[in-house]
């Protein structure tokens, strides 16, 4: 189902030097899935993450959030999907230590130094054991070119693994940037994301990674929507490790600051857009503008508004140019001093909402031709300020209620 | 599909002194079938309202806003199905107001003593022409034991008519309240509802008025919510003819205000738990109740976080007891100093979370057999105040889909 997304070829996915992945069949949930992977990293590598704004953080969340406040050194991250170790409590806290523990004891390092992910059903407790089980096949498969299976391993209800790779040049050495991302449901990413991993072998200062790494989720995952639910797992990390031995990036005002932003920026967008083509199945993928706002957050307050509406999307599932309903949502998005004569709307670059009302030259039948084509772009102008921003969604089909209906069956 | 919902027996809702109702087949979208309201009322009756919080708000809810700023006295409504007059500008405004002047002009009042309502398309515009052609048909079928009729006129995608009625003693004297609403999408009222008529023959002093129709919309029509989107259009009106002859109503500490206050709530509760029960493609209807909350406002936005969740909503259509989805929605609520540890969550009377973590008693087969019934309530205790509140809702099945990417075709 998904909207114009493919697996990524593995070629394409550069390797980064001081990162290697391996992946396992765990039965965590299912047998005959992969569904355990572990991103082993050299010694210098610094990360940064951001998490889920969910008050239900799930206890490898609470974990994660407790290692990278103590900067301690980080060798290696591991993800289990099937469960989301969630809702579990104390022995759920103790369930993503153990992994950890395990994980150092197998490849020699603290346990304080693995980081803990976990995606799947909430309010089950993880089954540690077959984690532990399954860790030397894991192990064995320990590779650099390893990114496409490593995607591949931490999908669920995900029908295309997700991932995108760039390069970039920073004072004189060329530097990859590689990512993974899974998730297509329980998704409006707070702050952070689905489990989303993008390594660089650039160096980088730990203060200017904990710096890119909200910059780039502002500007990637915490712009797409599908249903609206935030995960309690949602995870984003950034990797740098230091490996193309640039001079090490301290200054977010430098140049080699704004390339390698801009390399992560766009391979992030990309996986944050996948994750959309990918929604819980969608058969649309849209993109939603919003400009003329007062502040950026208002102008995202009123993107999200239109890409959770149910009615809209189920009008973009539709093919129906039921354009009342965006009129709707963007009156539904809170702002309190709204003038609705200076709102302009449009679907591609037809202007259906003029000042507040229909365009006088606006055609159904233009509406009905903008509404078919399987990407669809809408526009509108709030006529308050120059802020602006952009949200990536999908529409909303029987096949949405279907999956969610029948998601632990 | 509504969910053990019937529509009421005509005998079953008592006339209301002063109040006369008509219908006609306008043929505002659709031919051959019932789509013009018009509530007649005798002088000396007051109304009072509460209309959308949409920036948006149509054309009709801004006339009626300003009339009923004025002061007024209120002489007719006037409802049309099949066309919101929404996002129509200033001929949407000029529509609305031809519209009261045709009824003025046929039953003999001053244009603004006619209050205007519109439910049904958005962004196309009213055709005024055919509302005025059926005016006569609808005034020659004025009667005062028309309420069901009434009802089944106002409907768009509702599939079961809406009414309800109470008889209560105020100082000795019996009164009526008969009530009947519409709306089964693009509904969760914020500060009103759909269209809601309300009214009673008690005699009650205006600014007594003005503050039931707020209370009472908190107590019923605020705590329904179908699919998260606020309409453009929703309004709720109270009338009280002053027929009964009661001492008026002035106090809301008096005995005779909370004998009244308790039918209003009572008729509309009743109407508010049908649109849930009607709700688009519903198979199920759901109540949620929040209790320990440190204000009624938090207590609603944990239970109506719970309400609009997909995830929620498709598994309750599932009867999939995947629970951990209600955890994710009351951790999404907002609430930045939830204290997850103090949470219980119960599915009827069974403990599901335990202090923010898997209940040891609960099994799964628990769980099963009571996410079967048509009638499910889950029980939230946030263990943070006294504060609680109830709010109804339906599940989200296929049929919601179908319907809203086929509602104008």
């Amino acid at each position: 189902m998904a909207v114009n997304l493919r697996a990524p070829n593995p070629a394409s996915l550069a390797p980064v030097d001081g990162v290697e992945l391996g992946f396992a069949e765990a039965g965590i949930r299912k047998a005959g899935r992969r569904d355990l992977m572990l991103m082993r990293l050299a010694p210098g590598a610094r990360v940064a993450g951001v998490f889920t704004q969910n008050s239900f953080a799930a206890a490898p969340v609470q974990v994660c959030r407790n290692r990278l406040a103590t900067g301690h050194s980080i060798r290696a991250l591991v993800v289990n999907a099937g469960n989301a170790n969630c809702g579990t409590g104390e022995a759920g806290l103790r369930a993503a230590e153990r992994t950890c523990a395990s994980v150092a004891a197998a490849i020699g390092c603290a346990p304080e130094e693995v980081l803990p992910f976990s995606t799947g059903v909430i309010l089950e407790h993880l089954p540690v054991e077959r984690i532990e089980a399954s860790l030397p096949a894991c192990i064995a498969t320990l590779g650099a070119a390893n990114w496409a299976e490593a995607a591949a391993a931490i999908m669920t209800t995900d029908t295309v693994a997700k991932g995108a790779s760039r390069r970039a040049e920073i004072d004189g050495r060329r530097v990859a940037v590689t990512g993974i991302a899974k998730g297509v449901g329980m998704l409006e990413p707070n702050m952070a994301t689905m489990l989303a991993f993008v390594a660089t072998d650039a160096a980088v200062a730990q203060a200017a990674l904990d710096r890119l790494v909200r910059e780039v989720a502002r500007a990637s995952f915490n712009r797409v929507t599908v249903d609206g639910d935030t995960s309690t797992n949602d995870s984003f990390v950034l990797v740098a490790t230091a490996q193309a031995a640039n001079p090490e990036i301290t200054d977010p005002g430098s140049p080699a600051y704004g390339v390698l932003k801009a390399a992560l920026t766009d391979v992030s967008a990309t996986l944050a857009q996948a994750i959309a083509r990918d929604g819980e199945g969608a058969t649309k993928f849209i993109t939603v503008r919003v400009a003329g706002a007062a502040s950026e957050d208002e102008a995202a307050r009123v993107a999200k508004k239109i890409a959770n509406s149910p009615l809209v999307k189920t009008a973009f599932f539709a093919s129906d140019p039921n354009l009342g309903r965006l009129v709707m949502a963007i009156g539904n998005a809170g702002i309190a001093d709204l003038d609705v004569s200076r709102v302009d709307l449009y679907l591609e670059d037809v202007k259906v909402i003029d000042r507040g009302g229909r365009g006088a030259s606006y055609r159904e039948e233009d509406g009905a031709r903008l509404m078919r084509p399987d990407e669809i772009t809408v526009r509108v102008e709030l006529g308050r300020g120059s802020a602006e921003t952009t949200v990536w969604t999908c529409d909303f089909s029987y096949e949405y209620v279907k999956i969610n209906a029948e998601y632990r069956t």
